[in-house]
Parts: structure tokens; sequence; C-alpha cells
């Protein structure tokens, strides 16, 4: 199967191409009676858009998200949604020097592998734009999940060697800054990590975390998609992520047993909790209650203004410096993607899960057992 | 959808629990004309069975293998292949105490909150037991590839804190010590560290690592079913990994862009090829031609002979020790599990990529353009 | 993808040929706590079982099967439930004589085609045998359905041209004959027609009709899966069925608008229903509420006892005659596969449709809106 | 999973309503290399577009089809395609009067029933413009099958009780009539009839046939994805067919072994063929070389200008009439959406056949067996 479609029952399917006419997604399985305007997911959108701060691309897209189908007075029918922003600065000039070479870093070398050509102008498919589809379903998700008292927040944890320190954690400070970080200080010396990479013309990688709270118990569907597999394949699927970890992650690989295991407890309402979280919110594959955490390592960004060795189609051997202003760090515009793919996650996996016992079938159609 | 199915073109459906009848797994999608006969099988699961050292189980399951059907004449016909493990060694008796019990850092407690109730009988479904099917169906998917060139080899990178050495990395050394790993230094101090975990009644932790040579360039899907992306479902799918990453992984996050993008160059035979191998094979969620590496986190034995606050189904807190004899280490017998899940991934892209382009339909089904 | 996996929410994977080892499915996604033993299976595969008239095959198989994973203490558990039929009398010899052949009707020609070769031994996967996974895992789908409220009956609607009259409708009827006619009168008709038919050496083919009344208005997902398309999918897999219609079926599209268009009326209750049932139960692919009704068309028996022109794998032409007692009609043993196609539809859609409004995720997830 | 996907390997998502802003189409999984532009489409939706004579409405839809992404220098590039119609031409005031009531054999209460509200717009959803995304989908599928000489062609079989006689079949007569009927005689009789109807303010339904030719053996999953039964389903889920049979479909029921057998002889060229064709091209759910034919019975359009009696949301007894022009038969707009549904199944079977035997395996990724 191709691989454009991501979810079993929150399915979507996404398009575009970062040069061509539009980008955008298409959801199916959106339960009917939410209330849904365009602004809902335009705030999202924002999010990702670059030319937010001198660190991100000036580019100046409006990406500005129209709903085609699957709203009716306000609220979503259970129809299909399709979404679509139309692209409006398309610069395919600045891209004509590479259309036979193969960026380092890049996936142009495997588009040509896998499909015998490929459109090079500014990445084709394989370009970060092609996350305006993710974030514009994600933003939907999100919604849902909010209403069933689910928060997904992710923000940036690290950028090259400076990561957030956790006593000085403070969410609000996520909000303040544009590298998304919680915590003030690190964002300083990040800053002045950036500084540095862009006078080299190089670039820095990161690592962003997300924190879902309020997830109940028993999402998650053994053994193949359990919870933390479906969710490290979403996040593996953004570009650029090479890694994936969920609670103590590799940190649990160098980890003794007595320590790592999360002792069971009860809270003051006497409801089962687990005293430490170690595993970051997931047991044999199924949410357990506690905060699902879990980070994303993201590479250097793969375009940078020095001269790199490289070859082309036609097997000749080359100096390439990719030109265009670009950014020295793709983290904080991935901190909403991530977002995005946890939400559809969590989601799709709770839709799943509603037909996992008999009462549940009998709650819905209503008879007795 | 349910999660006992994995894979699209390649597609198993595993089932079984630890001590039920039988475990088992049902490969769809085999293609035709594979010589194929239990032995082949058989010796994966051998490579799996607990009982080979003194730092892992000493139950004395034969885990012998029968193949039901899809298979005549000693080749596959294409149909369905049923393959079946009988359980003989089911003492259940030594689970009864904790069938009211909810085991730190196991799936008990999760269950229960999924299904309402949950076969308590050495963890059920979410036993180490549950691989047979992933092997069973892994070892019929590594034949395959092996016909088309390409081998898949894992191999224990680190128990505990302890490390291989890349330096004294030795592929032979790998299948002379029950801990799988290619280094005999290493090797040494492992045992040495497990030996410290069994007199402390308690396990350690590890990180498998897994290099498959001989893919060409062109297998992934993008955007949501990227190589890398659906590998990392795969392992993380397996029980006790908390963390995939490809190529320099998390490492990467902490790199610099002129410093982690690998450079095109011309082998000596004029191929394309990169200078180094930070990616770990894959760009844009698609091979490039390179080794494919990657490294899965496992955590420590969640079962220690130790001593651990809990509580119960009836939200009762209660001290438990887990009896039996329990593996100070899951590492090792995890490698043959972690090949597995990488060859059934990767011959499902491979088949899935077959129709990729225009020619490759003319080749199968020839016509001329 | 393969063709062995039926269903999303409850998902079934058969496997096994006629003279193979065993025959067996796995069913993924069966709700947990549904009390579940062998005989409420064996009470289904008793009903395909050949054998119980001299209108069907006299291969004594004992057709007893096995649940090997997925229900403990009597009840599901919500992990897969394997079910396996061992073959007890494969006289394999009984067909080395086709072994080259193609038989005419038969898919030996077709599997050769696709698969290159085929295991020849009674049709291999080909063979009616093959229903018995399907059967198996419908009973577990009817039995789930029954405690909904639903019921699925089918019968044999006409045998040859012999046909039931609506006026001797009789549903007692079905049972106390073997050939499964609600109509006592059709039944005698029938019965000399294949009298008729066994001495000319021939057969006869025969439509089913099934009934599924309680099935509540809401089931189907536009627009591909709609409950008649999917249905329609499910019955015409079932081997020698060769056409399906819903409601007035092909009668319809001889009918005008105004006779064919059922009007809505309420009942005494003051609910909503339809006034006729032409539609057969559903409109725009949806369940309204209504019995739902559906017919399949099943060819003669292909194996027959004359002399039939064919050719070899060698590419002979020859003059065959299929040796062993066949059927003279395969639509009685039919009746409980359509039953059970019917049954894991209905079940699937209905698990399915779960998701289908916000009101119900809050129902199931119990947050307030 | 919801319904608006269709296909594995060729996969579709529809989307859209009536009186929405756009409907549209995203393909996925369309091989690259495929020389495809704007016109190519619109031949096949100009063909679905009403209006063409007095028996279609008269609604001026441009239904002028955009390709938004997947395509680049004139070539598809094995990404995602999105194809979209923007509505132009959206009368919302003609609706408000049924705005909540029940049209008969309508899916208005359905919808309402499943979804707990409608877009009652023209229908919404459900109404036929929905076919929009799969005719210009299955116009892209029909393109790569005639490169590969397959060609896909319905026609009108019969209108009311007017069928076309096998004598005077004539293919070139389909293109010359707004029936697409291929006899002359039929067509004068047929619209004799469809005066009736109008002038009784009433409809009729009919038949649409459809031949398959130059279709590889060989095609078809069993035994779920069987060819027939992917296609009935295919068929099945457009909006209005009541019935699918393939071969001698439901005449078969009525037919003996002797005469439904089909023959294997030799051809002049030593190729093996049925010396006829009752089968209609699939024998085991694979086809056999021979051509496919299969037939829908549609229902008459739902929507005629008398009064019938219905109910309203409010449970109020009402008597309706509906307003606006309507198609006297839907039939001849329903053929080029069987083409295209036909086109899609057939295509995405092939697709999913390539990975069917380890020598094609072989073929596509070069290695020496």
């Amino acid at each position: 199967m191709p691989g454009s479609v991501f979810g079993n029952c929150f399915r979507i399917m996404t398009w575009g191409e970062s040069h061509g006419k539009a980008l955008g997604v298409v959801v199916d399985g959106c339960p009917s009676g939410l209330p849904l305007c365009q602004e809902d997911i335009q705030v999202y959108l924002d999010r990702r858009k670059p030319g937010q701060s001198k660190f991100t691309t000036q580019r100046q897209e409006g990406d500005l998200v129209e709903i085609l189908s699957g709203v009716f007075e306000g609220k979503t029918t259970g129809c299909p949604i399709a979404l679509e922003v139309r692209n409006t600065d398309q610069r395919s000039r600045d891209y004509s020097k590479i259309k036979d070479l193969y960026r380092p870093g890049h996936a142009d070398f495997t588009y040509d592998a896998k499909y015998g050509f490929r459109d090079y102008r500014g990445g084709g498919r394989s370009s970060g734009r092609e996350t305006i589809g993710r974030v514009a379903a994600g933003a939907i998700a999100a919604k849902i999940l909010a209403q069933l008292g689910i928060q997904v927040q992710a923000y940036t944890y690290s950028i090259g060697g400076i990561c957030i320190s956790r006593d000085r954690f403070c969410w609000e400070e996520t909000e303040k800054n544009r590298l998304y970080m919680p915590d003030k200080e690190a964002v300083r010396e990040a800053e002045q990590l950036l500084e540095q990479a862009m006078e080299s013309r190089d670039s820095v990688g990161g690592v962003v975390e997300c924190v879902i709270s309020g997830l109940p118990a028993g999402i998650g569907e053994p053994v193949f998609d359990k919870l933390d597999a479906v969710l490290g394949k979403a996040i593996l699927s953004v570009g650029a992520v090479k890694g994936f970890e969920v609670g103590d992650g590799f940190e649990a690989a160098r980890a003794w047993g007595k320590g790592n295991n999360d002792a069971f407890c009860l809270d003051e309402a006497g409801r089962i909790r687990k005293e430490t979280n170690h595993a970051g919110g997931v047991l044999g594959g199924i949410s357990d209650g506690s905060p699902l955490i879990f980070r994303a390592a993201i590479k250097p960004t793969p375009s940078i203004a020095s001269a790199q060795r490289s070859v082309g189609r036609e097997k000749q051997e080359v100096t390439l410096e990719i030109q265009g202003r670009h950014d020295p760090v793709i983290v904080p515009r991935a901190v909403v993607v991530v977002e995005a793919m946890a939400a559809l996650t969590l989601l799709d996996l709770m839709m799943t899960g509603m037909s996992a016992r008999m009462e549940w079938l009998h709650r819905i159609y209503g008879m007795e057992e």
C-alpha cells in the first residue's frame, strides 16, 4: 500500500508538493457533531508557518486553509473533510540549479531511485511543506481530544547540545519564545548556538519532547499496534526525525529492573496509580493512566550554505552550495508537527478501542446483556 | 482495527498466550515457489528459545513448529501458511498467586483496564512467548530476502552500561557466546554485570543493533510508511522496547549539519554511493543503498525476585515477590525477534514497492509501452 | 494485499487446504467478555458438514473444532481467537488422476495461471472446505449479534428452477429438511429434480436468501463500504456464487419509481418505519431499520460424473470424468456459509460505526461535552 | 474504518457534497511515469455530466477538473494525485423545503440515523455528484489499463423492461445515442418508455453491462478478495445499484452443471481457452483470460415529481412532492461510473498480484534465484 494514508478509524490522506498548486489533506472518519471552523485549523498551521523569527525561513506564505467539505452549519457531518492550502509563493527558479544534483541529507537521490524521476522544485513531496496536511488534520484530532479531556503538548527539549533543565521547566515560557523551549535560560544559550551556526553557514539538530495528559488507561492495540509502536511510527514518519523514545527510553537500557519498574499505589481518591513514571505512561503497549511522555530526535537541517561534495543524475561529481536562506534549525517548527501526529495517533487508537468490550457494544447499541 | 496483524503485502496474524494450548501465526501473501520446510523456521525459533544459558529461563520448551498449510511438495503455494507451536510446559500453578495483583513493569494492570479481565497465566498474551509467531513468520521473510541478496543481522550492542567496541567488533564472536555480542571483551564484562544483577535479585536492560546489507535503494513509502517509520513501529511493538533510532539517531540531535550530512560520491564501479552513513541507510524514508542500521533500547526484565510494592484488582496495597526463575536480561533473546521484525518490514515494503513505476507494471504484465 | 483477511474491526484470517493437515481461522478484534465454548462453534460447523443426506457428499469428516487461544475461564479475552479443524479423511489418491488436468468450472487453471503451480489435492485452497474458517468465525459473530438482538437467518430460496412460494413460507420447515427450504412442497419438487440430476450424472444450481432482523438503522459506511456493498463482497467471495441482490434486486431494474420507493410512516409505537421494503433494508448504503434481505445465486456443482472436454498443463486435449461421489447441488450446504458471511459483515460494520458520533465517544470515554 | 477509501495498492479517497464548495478525490499509489493531463480526466467527467439530453437533469455544471499534485512535467511522479471539481451551480434554496423531511428512496433518514443530522442540500454526500471523484480517479486507472492492453467498456443493457438484443448488438451505436445502448431499436423503444415515465411524473430503472477485454489470467486474490467479489463491492457501492452478477449470474442458478461448465480447449495459437464463457471470465475468483462480463441492476430514480407519503424529523406525517426537474432514469449516467469502478478494481488487483510469485520478485529486484 502506498504511504499517504495514516490511521484506520480517524483516517487521513495527505497530498501536495512544495511548489505545486496546493497542499492538503482529507480526513475520513471524523465523528459527526464536532463544532469546527477554519480558525480551529488555522491556529495550528500558523504555528508551523515559516518566517516567525530570524531562525526560520523568511518565505512569506499565507498558508491559509480552506474547508471544502464535511462541515455543515458549523459542525462536522461525519463525511470526509477536505482541507486545502494553496501555494502562493512558489519561486521555482531558486531550484533550477539543483535540478539534476543530489543534495546531501535530502531525499533527491532516493526519490529518483524509487520513482525514476522527481519533482525537484523545493524538494517536491519530501519538502517540509508536506507537513501542512498533517498539522491541519492534527488540529481536528486535538480539538476532539480536548473535548475528551486530553491535552497534547510538545516543546523543544534541546537544540544542539543545549538541553532544558527540569528544575527551570516553565510551560508559559514555551509560548514566549520562538524556540518553543520551556526554559528561559536554555533559550538564551540556544540562541547563541544558533547565531554561531548561522555564521558558520551550518545548522544544528535537537530534540522535541511531548507530554499527553488526561489520557485514560486502556488505549493501544497489542501486539503490533501498541500505543508506543504506532506513536513511534507517526513521529518517525516526520521528515528529519532519526529517533524516538518513550518514558526513560534509551536510558532504560542502562537501568536496573528495581529502579526502572514503577510501583503501583493508590492515590488520595483511591484510584490505582504509579508512584513513578519511568515507563512514560505505557505498559505492554497500552496506556496506563499516567502522562504519556516521549521524545523525538531531529537531525540538523540538511540544507546548509556551505560547500558540499555530491554527484548528479549523470553521475558527475560536483561541489554544490545550496542557495537561499535556510533555517539553521528545524526543531521549533517541528513542535506543532509532533503534537499533530501524536493527536492523530491517540484519537485513532481511542476510536479503535471503542469495540474492545462486549459491554461497550451494549452501551452504544442499547440492548440488555 | 485490532492489533494482531502486521504488514500489508506480506501479512501476518499472530495468536496465542503464554499458557494457552498453542501459539502461532498465519502468513498471508507469501509468494509462491519458495522452497520451505519446517527446519527453515525451527532454526529461528531455536534462537529465541529459553534455557540456553544460565542467564535465560530454564523452562524446557520444545517449541517445535508445525506447518499446517500453504506448502505443497516442498514449495510455498501462494496460499496462507499456518505455523503452530503447541505449548507443552504449562505450569499454571506458578502464577496463581499473582492472579489478582498488578506486577510492576508488566501489562497486568493495562490489560485489565482495556479488556475488563485478563488471562493472568504467565502474562497471557503480553508474555514474551508471544514473539514465537513473529519469529516463525520472520524466518520465512528472511529466507526470501536472502534469495534476493539481502542479509538481516542483529546482535547485542550493550547490556547495562557495557557496550561493544567498534574496534573490537567481530561478527563470528556473536555466534560463539550466548549474549550474542560481537565483542569478546564486552561479553566478559557483561557476564560479570549479570552475575551481580542475579545476586541482587535484580535485572538489567540493554540495546540491540541491527545491520541490513544488500538492500537496494528505493524501498519505503513516503510519507507515512517511510522505511524507518514502519521499521520503528515493528521494533517498538516488541515487548520491553522503549526506544528506536536509525543511523546516528539521538546523536544526530547533537550534531551539526555539515558533519551529519553524508556526501554523495561514486564508487570504483561508478555507482552512486555515500561517503559516510550517518543517515543509517535511509533518506526521506526511502532506502539509499547504504547498509541500513538501527538500534532498539530494551528495558530491564520487569520480573525480579526482589520485593516490590504494588496493588491488586480489589485496590488493596501489597508487597509482592515474583517467584520462579527469571532472566536477569532479555536482550540476547530479543536479538532474533529484532531480526524477524526487520525482515518482515523490509520484505513487506519491497513487495509494496513493486507497483511504484509504470515500467515495472509492464515488466510483469508483459506489454509494450 | 493478499486475500485471506476479511473485516477491519472484527477481523478474520482463514487458512488451509482441502487435503492439508488442517484448516482454520484466527479472529482478531473479538470483544472481551463474550461467553464462548467449542460447542457454540461446532453447531455451525455441523450444519455445513457433508454426509447429511443423499444429496451431499458422503465423506465422513468429523470437522471437530478446537479453540487454541483467546478464551479464558469461558470468556473471550479480547485477544485473537485461533480455531482449528484437523483433516482426518484425506484420500489424496482420489485426485492423482486430475493432477495435471484442468477441470471445467473449477479453479485449477486459474490457480496455475496465478501462482505457477497448485496443490491439486481436492481443489486445494479453492475447495469448499475452505469455508470451514468462515463458518467457525461466523458462529462467533452470530453469537455477538444475537446478544445485541439481531438474528441472521438464511435458507434455500430455489433449486434449479424450483422456487419457494411466499404463501407457503414456514420457518420451521427449514430445519426439518436437508435442503433447508422453508416450503414443504418446494422441497418435494426439488428432491425430484435432484434425483433426475443424479441419474443424468449432472448437477443443478440455486439461490440462497437471507433475512436479518433486529438490525438498528445507521449501519454501513458510505461511500465505498456501504452495507450492501460490503455484504455483496462477502457473499460473492463464497465459491460458486455468481450473483448478489438486495431487496427487489434485479427486479428493481424493471420497476418504476413510484412503485419501488418505500413510503415512510409511523408505527404504533410512533417510530419511523417504511410501509414496504423494496429496498431490502438499506438506503444509501446504510441500514434503515427494516429487515435486511438479500439473495445469492449459486451455480451448479462443477464436479459432475459426465464426460467433459478439457485440456491439461501440457496443453494436451483430453476427455475427463470426475470420479468419486459429488453433491448434485451445493446450495443447501451454502446456507450456513451465507449466514456466517452476513454475520461477519454486520458485526464488523457495527463495530466500525461505534465511532461515528461525538456523543458516542463521550458515552464510552465518559467525559462531559 | 470509515468508507471513503477504495483500493489498497491503487488507493483513492473521495470527498465532497452535492452543494459544498467542491468535490474531489486523492489517488495514492499511481505508478510514476504515466503521461497525464487534465484532458485525460475531463473526457470521463464529461460523460457523467448532466444536461446532455432531455432525459438527464438540466443543471449546467461545468464540472471542470483541476490536477493539484502528483503530476510534474506531464507525467505522474508516484506521489498522491489530488483532483478537484469546484461546485459552481449550487441552488441551495431548491432544497430548503425538504430540509426536515425524509424523501422515500433516498438516504435522508439513514444519514440522520447514523450521524444525528445531515447536510440536506441536494442529498449532501449521498448525492449522485459523489461519483465525480470515482470517475476522475477511474479515468487514470483506465488509462493505465489501456497501456497494458486492457479495455473496460460498459453500456446500457436495459431500461425498464426494454432490453438490448444480442443479435443487434453494435458497439458504435453506444456512442451515438444518449442512452448508451448498443442497439438502435432498443434505444427507440426505451425513449418511448422514458417519455411515458416523464408524463406520469415517474421514473424507471435498468441494467448496465460491462465487458473487460485483454485482461490476463491470474488476477484476483482468493479467498475474500476474489476478482468478482471486489468488483461486486465496487459496483454495489455506486448509489442506486441493487444487484450484481457475473457471467450468467442468476441464470446460472437455474442451469445444470453440464451446460454451465465451460470446457477448456486450445485456440489456433495453441493457448488454453474456454469454449464458452458462462463463468464470465472468472474461476475461483481469479480471471481466466476470457472477457470479464458483469451486470449491475439500477433502481428507478427515487426523486419523482409525483406526490409521496413520508414523515419528517419531528415524526410528523406529510405528503411531499419533489420539485425541480429530475432524470426519469439514472442508468445512462451510471455507465461511466461503472466503467470507472471496474477500472479501479482491476488495476488495484493487478498491482496487488505483482508480488504473487517468487520469480516476479526476482524480475523486479534483479537478482538470480
